[in-house]
């Protein structure tokens, strides 16, 4: 610690994506100018963040228990599980309210170049899940990036002799997309996946 | 304090200015996946910046200590004075490297519909630091909005009568300006203050 207390605020918030040292500096003075109760709360919220977030034991949700809310929600179908990558993800897909069963998080994709090799996803504990939880379907939920389709490809493999079926998400044009505007590859993509009206 | 330590959290970071809840939850989850030394960080800078950030007691700029850097730094100008609304007004102009003189920090601006008038600004401080320090110049480096001008003015009736000289910044189009894009007062302006080449 240094004699620079707003500085060293600066240094920090500048540490966060999207936040350049402008905008770091902005609101470090729009704390110090506000009740200090904003402060307060906001120190008191990181401080203690990695002390009171804890991953779900079963599927490795952040929450504030041992088991997260998913998981511990009886009317959740236990027998379809999303796997998705990372945990903002996992609250994108509740924010949609379109999907009733639980997740498992991977905590990071197959990158072999970066050094993320299968043993680094928690895909023994996928396993073992799916056996003690007579798990139906894995619906990979992981980004349609080049580690994201990896990994479907590599979950699918690893179930591939069990009664365990891997879905992908879909791939196509997004909503109110303009075709006009769409990469190639989604639009082939869309092309590819035409369904029946 | 509620069981949801992230929900708390992205709460208070979308208390900021310009952050919205989605990019709240984006930076709580990128504190949650980082090391754990920057939420402790955020948690400690941001929990002491009350206690640790003092108003220097001359001219009320931040700081760590009773004087702020500026007014300890004996090769400033202690004749030419730049009056601000807000510190970061300050450290815009400390950035811009134009200004050699002191400061002296109005922590506001005139608004009388919005309940502050004079007596809520420093400004008995800045009669007797005049003075006190034999201030010769006084730059009123307050916003160019209604309220900045207001004040502006208001600081001009007070030191009319003394030996103190009150100026105001230049306004004119910015640099980098379009004359096609700006506006009329702007325009106005800089037609009225322009100088011999």
């Amino acid at each position: 610690m240094t004699g620079d207390p707003i500085g060293e605020l600066v240094a920090l918030l500048a540490r966060l994506p999207g936040v350049g040292e402008r905008t770091a500096t902005r609101l470090a003075f729009y704390v110090l100018e506000s009740e200090p109760t904003l402060a307060s709360g906001l120190g008191e919220a990181f401080g203690e963040l990695h002390h009171r977030v804890k991953r779900c034991r079963t599927c490795g949700n952040f929450g504030a228990d041992e088991l997260c809310h998913v998981c511990r929600d009886p009317r959740r179908d236990a027998s379809v599980v999303c796997v998705v990558a990372r945990v903002p993800d996992l609250v994108a897909i509740e924010r949609s309210g379109a999907f009733r069963g639980r997740y498992h998080v991977l905590h990071g994709l197959l990158a072999p170049l970066d050094g993320i090799h299968p043993e680094h996803l928690h895909v023994e504990a996928l396993e073992a899940r799916a056996e003690a939880e007579g798990i139906r379907e894995l619906v990979v939920a992981t980004p349609l990036t080049v580690e994201g389709e990896a990994t479907a490809l590599y979950l699918a493999d690893v179930f591939a002799d069990t009664q365990v079926e891997v879905t992908r998400i879909a791939s196509g044009m997004p909503h109110g997309g303009e075709l006009e505007f769409t990469d190639q590859v989604t639009l082939g993509r869309a092309l590819a996946g035409r369904k029946k009206v």
